[in-house]
C-alpha cells in the first residue's frame, strides 16, 4: 500500500465519524489497523493506538520498544508518539484527544481490557463499536485490493492443485496439514491462516481441527485452507477430495452440493440482496432433502480479514455491489458419516460476479 | 488436562466472583477459555462463550457449527448448548443467566463487539474485565503447569541448540526464520507464536519483524523465538549470536547485559516483589551508563499465553510466590548500531528459582 491510498482511508474513516457524529475512532493492532495503516502490529497487553480524531491529524500511540518496528513500517506518513513502560497509555492518549470525546468508537477487535479502561477514563463518554466506520469502507474492495485478493486466490489454486502429493491412505490428518502449511508458504503467502483437512466422519465437523485419524481408502476429506499475501489480503478455498471410491450417498450428496454451489456463484451480482445468494444455495439443498445438514451461512466477505462483512446468511439484507469480495461454500454434513464443502472467493463485478478461485468444483479422486 | 482439574479451575474462578460480588463471568475463545475448559477455539465472529455463573453449572454456548469440533474437546465434561445461524446468541446467554446478571465480567480478550453487545443487551449492569478472577490463579501454576512449561522450555532450548545449522552469512533474516519455524515445529510444539531474527542494527529494534536483510560477518543476531505444546503451555527464550567478530562495543555491552540478567536471576525467590528483579537487571546496566537503552521491562509471566501476570516491570509490587513462571530477559538496544538480549523463563519455588531454559548465556560465535 501506498502512503497516499492509506492516508486516504483515514479521511473517509474520519468522514464517516463526522457523519456518524463520533468524535474520535481509537484503533488497535488488528486487521483495522493493517487496513488504514499497514502496520500488522501483533495484539499484546501494552497498548498500541491510532488515535483518528473525527477532524484533525491522527497519532498512532505505541509502547516505546515497538518504536522502530512501526517506524519501519508507517515512516514518516504518520506521527507516532512512544510511551514508555512506566506511563499510562490510556491517560496519554484521552489528553492527546483533548476535548474531543463525547462519542468514542473503538475497533471491534480491542480487547475488553482496553475498552473497559477507556470507558473508566473517560466517564462522560460514550464508547460504541467503530463496526460500519470501517467495514462500510472495508467492504468495498477498489481495483487494487481485487488484484491483491486474485493472487491470494491463484496462490491457494496453487496449493490444491498439488493436493494428490499429500493426501494419501496411511497419513495422518496432521501429517498431510503439515505438508499443506509448508506449501501455503512456498506458495508465496506470509502467514497460514488455517489448515483444515477434515477425512471420513470428521468432515462432518465444519471446522474440524486436523487430528492423528489416519486416511483410508472410500474416505472424502474435505480440505479448507487459507493464508495471508505480503499485500495483506487473504485467501480461502474449500475443495472435497476422495481417496479411493467413497459411498453412494457421498456421492450423490456431493452432485447436490456441487450444483448448489453453482447456482449461488450464478446469483451474484450487482444490485441483488447478501441473502439471496443464500437462499440460492439453501434451495437446492432444501430440494433434495437435505436442508437440515447444511448447518451454516452460505460465506463471508473476505479482504484483510479472512471472515469480514458481507456475510452471505438469511436476514442481510446488505445489497451487493460492484467491489464486494466474499466466499461461497455451501456444505453438506451427515453426522457420523462424511461432509463435503466447495468454497471460492467471488467479487462482485458491474454486471455480475468474477471467480478467484478457478480449480475445478468436480469431487477430485485421488 | 484432565477433567477434574478443568472443573477445579472453573470452581475457583466461582468462589472468586463470588468474592468480588461478580454474578457471572463471560470468557471467549483465547487463553482463559483454554485454561478453564482445554477448548483452543478460533476466535471468529460468531460468538462462542462459556457463561460461568458466580452460583449453579457452567454453560458453553457454540455456533452449531462449532458444536462437533467443541465436543470432541470437552466431551461430556461440560454442558453445551449450540446455536443456529440466524438465532441471536447474546440474547441467547442473557436469557439463560437468568437473574444473576448484576455485575457481569468478561475476559479481557474479549473483543469490543462483544463486550458492547452485553452492555447494550444489558442496559442494567455493569460490565467489568474479569481481571484478576482469571489472573491470580493462572499466574500461580501448580506442578503439572511447571512441568509443562519446563518440557516447552526443553523443546526451544534444542531449537537454540541447532542456530549453527541455519544462521549464517548470506542468509536473509526471513529465511532463517523459515528454518527456525520449522525446527520449532518438529521440536515438538503444536504452534509456532513468534519468530524474530534482528541482525546487524536491525537488533536495536526488540520485536523487529524478520526482514529480507542479508546476514553479514561481524553482525551480532537477536534470536527470539517461542511456540505452544500440545498441552497448551509456551515456550520464550532469546539469546544472541555472533556471525564472526562483533564489534569491541558490542562485547562489551553483551558482558554488562550477561551480568545483568544473572544478576536479576538471582533475585528471584519468593517474598519479594516483582519490580525488585527488574531493580536488579536494571541497577547493573544503569551502572555501566547504559540505562537509556534498556527500554523495556525485565520480564513477563508465561503459561497458556506467552505475555501474562505477573509483569517484572518497575511499580509491580506483586509479591512473587513459589510456582509463578516468567520471564528475565534484559536487552541493551544502541540505535543504528546492534541490540542484545538474553532470556529465560524461570519458575518461583520454595527456596529460590529454577532456569527453565538451560542453553549458555555467553554470545554464540557462529
Amino acid at each position: 500500500m501506498d502512503d497516499t491510498a492509506l492516508a486516504g482511508r483515514r479521511g473517509r474513516v474520519q468522514a464517516a465519524a463526522v457523519a456518524a457524529g463520533v468524535d474520535a475512532v481509537l484503533v488497535t493492532p488488528g486487521p483495522d489497523l493493517r487496513y488504514l495503516t499497514g502496520y500488522d502490529a501483533t495484539p499484546l497487553e501494552r497498548l498500541t493506538c491510532l488515535l483518528l480524531p473525527a477532524q484533525g491529524s491522527p497519532l498512532l500511540v505505541v509502547p516505546e520498544l515497538e518504536q522502530p518496528a512501526a517506524v519501519a513500517t508507517v515512516g514518516t506518513d504518520l506521527a507516532i508518539l512512544p510511551w514508555s513502560e512506566t506511563d499510562d497509555p490510556v491517560d496519554l492518549c484521552i489528553r492527546h484527544l483533548g476535548g474531543r470525546v463525547g462519542r468514542v468508537a473503538v475497533d471491534d477487535r480491542m480487547w475488553a481490557e482496553k475498552v473497559l479502561r477507556f470507558r473508566d477514563a473517560l466517564p462522560g463518554s460514550t464508547i460504541l463499536a467503530a463496526g460500519g466506520l470501517l467495514t462500510d469502507q472495508r467492504m468495498r474492495k477498489d481495483a487494487a485490493e481485487v488484484e491483491n485478493l486474485a493472487l491470494a486466490g491463484a496462490a491457494i489454486d496453487e496449493v490444491h492443485s498439488r493436493m494428490g502429493e499429500w493426501l494419501r491412505p496411511g497419513r495422518t490428518e496432521r501429517e498431510v496439514a503439515l505438508a499443506i502449511e509448508r506449501a501455503i508458504l512456498a506458495s508465496g503467502h506470509d502467514r497460514v491462516d488455517f489448515v483444515i483437512v477434515a477425512s471420513g466422519p470428521n468432515g462432518a465437523s465444519p471446522h474440524h481441527a486436523p487430528s492423528r485419524r489416519i486416511i483410508t481408502p472410500g474416505d472424502t476429506v474435505v480440505v479448507d485452507i487459507g493464508g495471508t499475501m505480503p499485500s495483506g489480503y487473504c485467501s480461502d478455498s474449500t475443495r472435497t477430495y476422495a481417496v479411493g471410491r467413497p459411498s453412494a450417498a457421498a456421492l450423490e450428496q456431493y452432485e447436490v452440493l456441487m450444483n448448489a454451489q453453482q447456482r449461488a456463484i450464478e446469483a451474484v451480482r450487482p444490485g441483488v440482496s447478501a441473502e439471496s445468494v443464500d437462499a440460492a444455495a439453501r434451495d437446492v439443498i432444501d430440494a433434495a432433502g437435505l436442508g437440515h445438514l447444511f448447518v451454516h451461512r452460505t460465506g463471508h466477505g473476505i479482504g484483510v480479514e479472512t471472515h469480514e462483512h458481507p456475510y452471505i446468511v438469511t436476514g442481510n439484507r446488505q445489497v451487493l455491489e460492484a467491489g464486494m469480495a466474499f466466499s461461497v461454500e455451501p456444505g453438506i454434513y451427515d453426522p457420523g458419516r462424511h461432509g463435503a464443502r466447495i468454497e471460492d472467493i467471488v467479487v462482485v463485478t458491474d454486471s455480475g460476479r468474477r471467480r478467484l478461485n478457478n480449480r475445478p468444483h468436480e469431487l477430485v479422486v485421488l
